[in-house]
């Protein structure tokens, strides 16, 4: 390990804060900050998981780069097992720029995502399950997937493992059937071990639909405002929003992209979507974000439909509402209730048997009952959602899908026993990536690859 | 201070990263922080300073919030002067406003921006000029910004403390005269007087002007992209920022609003625009954008001016280049010189005395020559830039104008001694401001409100 660089990384977020928080980790990372500590008896003296003040200083430009606390982690008694130093510093981008750049000039490596972690990996101080949980903790936008890295967290794998287990059952029978079996007949054992991988594949068919479920909610519930142009959509968005985005302008078709925001609503993760104008067009751009926006309504949770209550329900709005909304969550939002009562919209709506809301965004006239309603759905939604058990991660996901695949393979060639076998051995053996990953370089560094940096 | 709730924030930026820090002050922070700790007796025991492992728990909804460290300080030896925790938690959104809510829950509340530094100024263990320089070194993004913060920082108001000193001064010496002095004739000691007060005016004149410099180089060095449709211009932008984000068409008009992006350049913090094309427009949006985009190139730093070499150079485009591009920083980028030379275009850019570049960004041809001339005129733009030395931050700009406008009209009066005594007595009152403004609720509201949340 002597051969190797300290690496060093911001662990917090980009941007500016009050503070920040830089990682330096390796066998010379305390060699290292020496180098631009001014107090270095004192960093020499402090005993470990102590925090200090330190002024830390670009020796060469003669500059004093911050202020900063700083705590020193001897090895092993740290996050990566190494020598380590947390430095908490003042939360200017260009400090945290200067701070790390001077660290790297005087021999440490930027380090790469997740590189923390791969050596905590690497001295034995974290198993990969574990690392892999953070991570899905640490980025987990939504209650769902964070419970689901929480039950990971806590090596709740019974399932996956009890998957694992009864594949290498039915197949160790196939097994010794190959070896004293009768092949004339197809026996209890082969009818009930079939039996067995027809309920796995449909559990995992299950989780797999889940997970869709899941992932669909990463940056949150997605609620969409469509409908014709000119209703008061963009209106409606920052309405919504409690502050001014996309722009407002009387013709028609001016949000030509869709304008998009992400915002909490009752601690839901709420991305809120400006969609362009449903109609007809002969603009090549606005053709474009059309095609965008219907993709957007068939991906969104919620749609708020919104129409005007003084124009006229025209035929071909009739179409858009039938094909868009038919079997989705919304609500049918006619705005401009202070110049009619849009009767005909209301008509439609019920007809369709999706709720519908007047108000009047010009005058605030029943802002506040649509709100209700709105968040009553999110809650909706968000109770809606079922917890997989099985497969609890994206990477669990992806393999659940290739032992899936694999055993349906088996179940086609059920007869065939030997063909069977082949495939159960080759189900079982995606289980390696998952518990046996370690010793892999390949399968870490695609692991490593999603993590964060700092991380 | 029994009657305070302790504060809380997160004192990282928003977003997600490996960690986040969060803060939280005041006489009760260990016993509201006890409530969602599982390991009380380690928190209880562990030595101030010293940080430890614990793990969060919210106890009502029965839920493991994060396993995080924290450092406990005892009151008055934090950064506030009150008990004080410092969290050092995953950095997941979710899990930080989750371990918020639940300090929140158990008798903490929000703290308000730059509350921490107040409650430090409160107890006496900050003083406000620093605390400023301080906020002001972690809002700086550029150099010059964090070199005038820095100089604050270090104390280094001599400039300002003798402009004050002198005015004072000038103003006794009035006093003297209207006491005891001849009304008759200009005394010398009034006309040095009034030489000192009209150099005192330019001095600060100068540093205004300066310090709108650094003001503009606020959220970087702006490079704007313009020129005639169809040119390029959203390719260079993207050629520039190495990945995708204009939408590119054929279609002209395309780029209807501003797209912008901050990116960093030989460690210069630049602000990207590609800009609306300017021709003339009958569409009412179109031409919105336009108009923002004249007013974008006048506060640029740089210019880009695309155009095409196939095509021939229209007499707008000619007023276009000279009304905009005079007198400013700009390079003319003659694109798709694979298809014509450009001839014409050449011509006016030479006429202009502009620097010009034919490139191919079709064939990647030249675009690295374009990069080297950019990068110069950023480093040309950078160190062209003159350090104020009175006026280190905005705060003191506006009381320099204040300052200068009483020193005006008391020069305009100087014969009318008493009453150029009365301005200058009102010019020094605003130092009261600077120096003065610990005792000042409504003052320090106004500065702390633009302090980081967590700070």
């Amino acid at each position: 390990m002597n051969d190797r660089k300290p690496i060093v990384a911001q662990s917090t977020p980009k941007g500016t804060g009050a503070l920040a928080l830089i990682r330096i980790s390796g066998e010379d990372a305390f060699t290292v900050f020496l180098q631009i500590v001014m107090q270095t008896e004192r960093f020499k003296n402090a005993p470990p998981r102590k925090i200090s003040l330190y002024t830390l200083m670009d020796h060469e430009k003669k500059k004093v780069l911050d202020e900063v606390t700083a705590i020193k982690y001897t090895s092993p008694r740290s996050f990566t097992g190494e020598n380590m130093i947390e430095i908490i510093c003042h939360g200017g981008e260009v400090i945290i720029r200067e701070i790390i750049n001077a660290l790297i000039k005087n021999g440490a490596q930027q380090a790469s995502r997740g590189a923390f972690t791969r050596r905590a990996l690497e001295n034995g101080k974290i198993d990969l399950l574990k690392a892999e949980a953070i991570q899905g903790i640490i980025e987990s936008t939504n209650e769902p997937d964070r419970l689901c890295a929480q039950r990971m967290y806590d090596g709740k794998i019974n399932a996956l493992l009890s998957v694992k287990d009864t594949i290498l059952k039915v197949q160790t029978e196939l097994d010794a059937e190959i070896e004293f079996g009768e092949e004339e007949r197809i026996s209890d054992t082969r009818e009930s071990g079939r039996e067995t991988i027809l309920r796995i594949i449909s559990d995992l068919e299950k989780e797999i639909r889940l997970r869709e479920k899941i992932t669909n909610l990463i940056g949150g519930i997605r609620i969409i405002i469509t409908g014709p142009t000119n209703a008061g959509k963009s209106t409606l968005f920052n309405t919504i929003l409690g502050f001014q985005r996309a722009l407002v302008h009387h013709e028609p078709g001016t949000t030509r992209d869709m304008v998009s925001e992400r915002m909490l609503i009752d601690d839901h993760e709420i991305k809120l979507i400006d969609c362009a104008g449903i109609r007809e067009t002969s603009n090549d751009v606005e053709r474009q974000g059309i095609i965008i926006s219907r993709s957007a309504i068939n991906t969104a949770h919620l749609i708020l439909w919104v129409t005007a209550a003084n124009e006229t329900l025209s035929e071909n709005e009739k179409q858009e509402i039938k094909a868009n909304v038919f079997g989705k969550r919304a609500i049918g939002i006619i705005n401009k209730c202070d110049i009619e009562d849009g009767a005909s919209k209301v008509a439609i709506f019920k007809e369709e048997g999706i709720t519908h809301c007047l108000i009047s965004l010009k005058q605030g006239k029943n802002v506040d009952s649509l709100l209700t309603i709105v968040k009553k759905e999110i809650d909706f939604i968000s109770s809606s959602i079922e917890m997989p058990e099985i497969l609890l991660n994206k990477r669990f996901e992806e393999l659940g899908k290739k032992i899936m695949l694999d055993l349906l393979k088996a179940d086609k060639e059920w007869n065939r026993t030997e063909i069977a076998a082949h495939y159960l051995k080759k189900a079982y053996s995606h289980f390696e990536e998952i518990f046996g990953a370690n010793n892999n370089e390949e399968i870490l560094n695609r692991i490593f690859d999603n993590f964060c940096i700092g991380k």
